[in-house]
């Protein structure tokens, strides 16, 4: 009888292809396919809360895996997984649970943060950990701009397209906080689910229009019209200013 | 004539072999001239504060260079200097001054971070930036005997042995202070000179007191009698917890 291991994975997003599994091999979920294998002596599939693209960090994936009966404790898998694992991947945290849990389909929202780095240099530490904007921020704009997503809406103009169109493009948003530090400030955006590239197109946003680059009242005009095409306005921040924060269940 | 040009320069120590040139080339000396030599058509020779070796952080290193009399200022020269580096190394501020100045002669000291990682598990975004120490440490005792090297005392235990003997071992540190933040326990260094891999030395004998395995007073008895040889306690930690904060004149 193979056992349900639930698991927290955290990444660094640079050295990796995201996490959906692809034939190049370099991504999160086969890297960790690759490492449950070498264990388990067979081939476990990895399921994953969601998907996150090349370059975006994970400080808590959710992910589950069915494994086979052995004497090995949660622990112990979690040490024999990060001992096969690159150090930029690691398991942080394990558990069994019944069937009853899937880290996907039990998933009640998601935790994302985004880091804009507002200064005419990055420091080098910070290089491929939050997105240099070297234009001035209008920070109040981009904090009043932030409540406009708060709700139940139609995110329609805010999904990037996967190349199938989704049906249900209602999703309900918590909250958009932001923090300034210095020249950092750091964006948190708590939803019950989130289409592709949705928080990304949601910063871009954010950040055009503090920037003074967008037409006013546009994020609005989005929210308000969400199948109208805007396809200036459709600017995706970049990967790597984007941290998965945790998957709430 | 050319102009003294001095210069603050951050970098990331990971994808480099240190600071000082090298056949090789990939090192930060090396990738400042050839960025300088690209500008000024000629060649630049780049002084820094001290040497970093392979895989230690700058927030701050201090250098200087002698540049060609052009029409650039020091902010153009900073920010073509920037166009030309790799993103892990950043020229962060720079100004003109006399020949008065030099970035090694005129230092008054220096100020170094030590960050170790106190837990089974290094997060996947902390790997190269701290020094893991999965073994309990006892942090009152590695605060108190931290205070045993401020003062002005003859580090010569605490010097890895470059290829030549160094005649004045004598150093004065300002403070050593402990800051813990969870599982991070950051260590602030301050002192007039270091000698050859002297921080990561008082580091590692530290962490070894801490976790209890240094004999009862052996940081005191290296400071006591310090050209006495205990092979054993030489113990160096590890590079990438090391960062070079300033460099003060």
């Amino acid at each position: 009888m193979p056992r349900r291991l639930r698991f927290i994975v955290g990444y660094d997003g640079r050295p990796f292809a995201g996490w959906q599994s692809q034939a190049s091999g370099n991504t999160i979920q086969d890297l960790l396919e690759t490492a449950f294998a070498s264990i388990a002596q067979q081939r476990v599939r990895v399921h994953g809360a969601g998907r996150t693209d090349a370059g975006v960090h994970a400080l808590a994936q959710s992910a589950h895996a069915d494994v086979p009966e052995s004497r090995l404790s949660p622990e112990l898998w979690a040490a024999a997984l990060n001992a096969s694992l690159p150090p930029t991947i690691r398991v942080l945290r394990s558990r069994f649970v019944t069937e009853a849990f899937h880290a996907r389909f039990a998933a009640k929202g998601k935790l994302y943060r985004y880091r804009v780095w507002n200064d005419r240099i990055l420091p080098p530490l910070e290089f491929g950990r939050a997105w240099q904007v070297a234009r001035p921020l209008d920070r109040e704009k981009m904090r009043r701009e932030a409540k406009l997503f708060v709700g139940r809406r139609d995110f329609a103009s805010f999904a990037a397209n996967r190349g199938h169109s989704v049906d249900d493009t209602v999703r309900t948003i918590e909250f958009v906080r932001v923090r300034e530090r210095g020249p950092e400030l750091e964006l948190s955006i708590s939803g019950d689910g989130f289409l592709y590239k949705m928080v990304r197109l949601m910063v871009g946003a954010l950040v055009r229009g503090a920037s003074g680059q967008a037409a006013a009242g546009e994020i609005a005009e989005r929210l308000h019209n969400p199948k109208r095409l805007l396809a200036r306005a459709r600017f995706v921040a970049p990967a790597e200013g984007l941290y998965l924060v945790r998957v709430k269940y």
